[in-house]
């Protein structure tokens, strides 16, 4: 699956740059402010209209836990993934009652249960602040100040636009810097839970099946917004498509991509094989092996730390792939190519040379001064125990201030979402909490080395474990009231407070904001700075005709659905529930592999030709999970789920020649809809026209 | 489990001293030629005679694979545990019939399978040959040539002893250089496979309750020892006891411990907590993930990897546990404590300071050296091919030159082990083959970095996975006449064979050898250096009444049998059958814990009550697998398999509180020959007196 994207405003800030050569490839996250209109003309002469691209827009649905989606009904129904719902699932979920095992469907409006902390934006408007914020900083600025100021800028302009629309403004960073839009957003978050199959159909053939193709999982979940206590009444949603798609068919993804880094200079890239990727795979190998040991030991652990356990092994098997994809020398060796030839423009013209020319060693100086403090950056322990003190801690040293001089996620603009997290009623368990927190201090001691004084705070004297222990079983945190109280107390609540997660978040708060200070002023700026350069310099040597790096924003993608041959066998583009039964029975006894039982029990009632999942070559990558797939129309005629082995170098590449984004076909979810689930009201709802 | 140790002799040569504060505890891995006769005569009432250690001595028996095991019978039968004789029953399955879920049992002596590859060792006949050692350094020479002369000295005193006895002989560094004995054992290469249980009952609990207690585990293998075509008639033999043993009887243990550290320096002990342990564990996490991703492809790759794949959980488990330990701040203040006042001592006595008195810096300085090249040492393309594309290569090198001369595996002591693996006609799998070879490989890219040259040759220009694809479809070396027609080739084989695996173990080889070389001349030699000194001052202020730390050679261990106390409850010292069937239910359908259907069939025949497993306080660590529990008349109670969670801390600290050796009881052995297995001739050949 498509790993969630996690979306706190820090984070979906890292844009990259991209500038593709686009000869003739479906390649391309585009703004919808600057859609591939002559492209999509000329190939497939279809040229989408102002009001399509509107309507296609204004339906789509970003998810806070990380995900996409897209408004299906008249009245606020909105489609995503399983895997994007699961959160919600498993918040309902008590050792006695598992959604995640038994599914769920709510046949009335009064069964449809309410999610407390999900939130989900609709984009309304888009305005290119870019001179705004540029001209924030002064020429003369060394970079840190001049980053200082373009952020102070970025949320003096969010606020602006927040107290004059009454909509949910984010300034969004594209091109890395090249360019910075207002990104104004419709927010909800009355948001009920509508339907859920089982786990085991949505993400059938686990692990081991996981981005892979051919495939049969039925991902799919289904929530509804309301408004003022009622359904919503959307000015736009899709409409289902009466045939689904053919093989060939264009079809475009309308989704929030949340992170690739295509446009990265060499250097940079070598930073992510040689360093972060490596770095970054060692916790996920660690996690994945405690977690599984921590689940063996019974059901009730096994049932609380799936959510983790799955997160962990779908990362894993991300960055493997594209750790093999950048390891590949045919892949660098293209990008060594692209770079030669764009420094060579620059350096052939003075002007140019003066303006952008030390902008790739000025990433690499800024790359080699970060490997000397990235890790000690992103240690810490870990737990939502821990995450909700360091909140309150922080918010307390943050309210004071003006909105603009703080740190980015307590600004004003983002308070909503940030109280949302902060006091969900969400399950924490301390089993899960101990496992968490003695994994990461550990992990603290493992990498940084035992003495460290900052490891030393962090272990108060004592072992990862018995800290851990002492942490969990001692803080009054889990208590919402308390974290009200605590909050509304602000500095003087935290001065005085004795829980010991609160006063951990408080001692080990000095160095971990030094760390994020120097990660900004040194790196963040150098890097946004060097990347406008080349931005610019891509601009004006190959032209504006670019889309940029994600940013978990919403981007139009496209290209025929399309099979692939693979080691020289053909891979055709759709399965069908036969190919699902046929699988299940070949690996009959192992684990992923089972089918809840109304999938044998129904089995006879079901047209197992019905297309199950297919592919298509539409540019995607993880945050596009529950991204709806349409039509020339603007029907749907899919949900993105997933892409295969070979899409997991569309970090760094696009490439069509196996890459493959793979989706549910909305025949098939009305068929299960209809025939396993007793949910006709629910597919007539979404049939309706 | 305990893990098995792998004894190559340049592995099996690090040792460290160790001199513990043996005021009242059950502590110590000691010599038979320095028992702790006083010790357990004061304080159980029981002196060991020369007569009997001599009977315990010459009926322990060493695995070439890492084992320990014991002669049980007049015929040559040899018991171990099936963890350790796993590997053969490996190499002895195909897909249609795999002995690890059948187990197996010879009715007849025509039904043993002869196990190719496989070496006993007895150990008969010991010497001290310090000052021979000692003496070949010169004082004036400097650490790397002290340490070269030595070692050249050790190959010549072993030469000298082979071809004088006949005998197996290899001079052992104890004290980490304090002494030096000269072990003279009995080989033996015809060993043929008699009776296994099942894996599902040997390893019962699987990595769940792996190095837990209570346990359930018939961890037993039965192999016989032949010479000259006959079974062996051995001049000592363990008999076995009629009533086994009871709660707080004293037994001992006769076995190989692998490895301990107890005697480290500070600054030691902190180089495994901060740097070699993790990385230790960075491997295996990695690992583990890496073979069970690969082990769900398919039932055949399960089989083909479920060796690989026990090892590295076995060994992530206990270094887990090991880290644990040394990441308590309590057993570290111990350290200090213990290191500080010897260096009082010694500082308090001009003598002792001039000539010990910098022996910790030594250490410390070496250590600090050491963590530069450590990684790069220990990286490479894993694999079987791999290994014997390495030794053949080397054999090139090195048989030309003068015994003394070699490298330590290649010299003419160590020869007739060194073909017997090289040349074991055990199966490869090319699957399992390229998976542990771009896995290789991919770590020396993500830990050297990609464009190192040293990497750069191993991967050729190609990725990973690639690269390992070609390797091992392009070689010729699973055919075993192929290797040795290279061998006996010499120079001018190696120098001329387009074997791919060839070419790259030779490219890799002049690196790989100034690593090794690196190693010895500056930081072993070092370390030999000064721990000598650290001996020296131990023996000159604390008495030669002291054990050496392990170094896979024979040891005597003792303690009661006694359970203990865990969170408040207390552990019983003994398991039944009757508990193992509770056990089954309870976690029926979980991993690891299905017990073989005979197991049910036959449940009824069982005595419930039979004792099954059971815990002692003897002093024991990875090696000491396979290890006969014998009680004060010398006779069998039991066999040692694994130890609690709490006993990993024994690697660098003994404590009685809660760590304990577990044994599979005697009388469960019997029971389950005789009602389980229709092996009542093998239960009477053992009970015979």
């Amino acid at each position: 699956m498509f790993m969630r994207f996690v979306s706190r405003p820090a984070v979906a800030a890292l844009a990259a740059v991209m500038f593709a050569n686009l000869a003739a490839a479906d390649e391309g996250m585009w703004l919808y402010t600057k859609p591939p209109t002559k492209y999509l003309k000329e190939k497939y002469g279809f040229e989408p209209t102002p009001t399509w691209l509107e309507h296609v827009q204004k339906s789509s649905v970003r998810f806070n836990t990380g995900g996409s989606g897209s408004l299906v009904s008249a009245s606020g129904l909105v489609m995503t993934n399983h895997h994007v719902g699961s959160d919600n699932l498993e918040k309902f979920s008590t050792p006695e009652k598992n959604l995640l095992k038994t599914g769920f469907y709510a046949k009335t409006a009064a069964d449809e249960l309410k999610c407390e902390d999900l939130e989900l934006n609709i984009l309304w408007k888009i305005d290119d602040v870019t001179e705004r914020v540029k001209g924030a900083a002064a020429k003369d600025m060394s970079p840190a100040d001049a980053n200082t100021a373009r952020r102070k800028m970025m949320l003096t302009i969010e606020k602006e636009c927040e107290d004059a629309t009454k909509l949910d403004c984010q300034v969004v960073t594209l091109y890395k810097g090249g360019r910075y839009h207002l990104y104004q957003y419709k927010r909800y978050t009355d948001v009920r839970l509508v339907m859920a199959p089982e786990q085991d159909i949505a993400f059938f053939g686990g692990d081991t099946d996981n981005f892979e193709y051919p495939r049969f999982d039925l991902d799919m979940c289904f929530f509804r917004v309301y408004e003022d206590g009622k359904p919503l009444k959307p000015e736009h949603y899709l409409k289902w498509s009466q045939n689904g798609a053919a093989d060939g068919d264009l079809v475009f993804v309308s989704g929030h991509p949340g992170r690739t880094q295509r446009q990265n200079t060499v250097e940079h890239l070598k930073y992510l094989r040689d360093f972060e990727m490596p770095l970054s795979l060692q916790r996920l190998w660690r996690r994945e092996v405690q977690l599984a040991t921590f689940m063996a030991r019974n059901e009730e652990f096994e049932r609380i730390a799936s959510g983790d356990f799955f997160g962990v092994q779908n990362g894993r098997k991300a960055r493997t792939g594209m750790l093999a994809g950048i390891q590949d020398p045919a892949v660098m060796a293209r990008k060594i190519a692209d770079e030669k030839k764009l420094r060579a423009a620059v350096d052939a013209n003075p002007d140019y040379k003066g303006q952008w020319g030390d902008a790739w060693d000025q990433i690499a100086k800024a790359l080699t001064s970060y490997r000397t403090f990235a890790l000690r950056r992103q240690v810490g322990p870990n737990g939502d125990l821990f995450g909700i003190a360091r909140d309150l801690v922080r918010l307390a040293d943050e309210l004071p201030k003006p909105s603009p001089e703080r740190l980015r996620e307590y600004a004003d603009s983002n308070l909503d979402s940030l109280y949302l997290d902060l006091y969900s009623p969400k399950p924490i368990y301390d089993d899960l909490e101990i496992n968490r927190i003695a994994s990461g201090l550990s992990y603290m001691a493992e990498m940084l080395g035992y003495d460290d004084p900052y490891v030393q705070k962090a272990l108060g004297g004592m072992s990862p474990q018995a800290r851990a222990e002492m942490l969990v079983r001692g803080t009054k945190l889990k208590d919402v009231e308390v974290r009200k109280k605590i909050a509304a107390g602000g500095t003087e609540a935290i001065a005085t407070s004795t829980d010991p997660m609160i006063k951990l978040a408080k001692d080990l708060d000095p160095e971990a904001r030094a760390l994020r200070k120097r990660y900004e002023d040194e790196i963040e700026s150098a890097e946004r700075e060097a990347y406008a350069k080349i931005a610019a310099a891509q601009f004006a040597i190959n032209g504006e005709d670019a889309y940029p790096d994600a940013t978990f924003t919403l981007r139009l993608a496209f290209g025929p659905v399309k099979g692939y041959k693979e080691t020289g066998k053909d891979v055709p583009a759709f399965t069908d529930f036969a190919g699902m039964y046929q699988r299940a029975t070949e690996r009959k006894g192992q684990k992923g592999f089972e089918l809840p039982k109304v999938w044998w029990d129904r089995k006879d009632k079901l047209d197992l030709k019905t297309p199950y999942n297919f592919v298509c070559t539409a540019d995607i990558i993880g945050g596009n999970s529950g991204s709806p797939v349409v039509n020339t129309k603007g029907e749907v005629v899919g949900l993105i789920f997933d892409g295969n082995i070979q899409s997991l170098v569309l970090d760094i590449a696009y490439t069509e020649d196996q890459a493959r984004a793979v989706s549910v076909d909305s025949r098939a979810m009305i068929e299960a809809m209809k025939k396993i689930y007793d949910a006709g009201p629910l597919a007539e709802e979404i049939l309706k026209r």
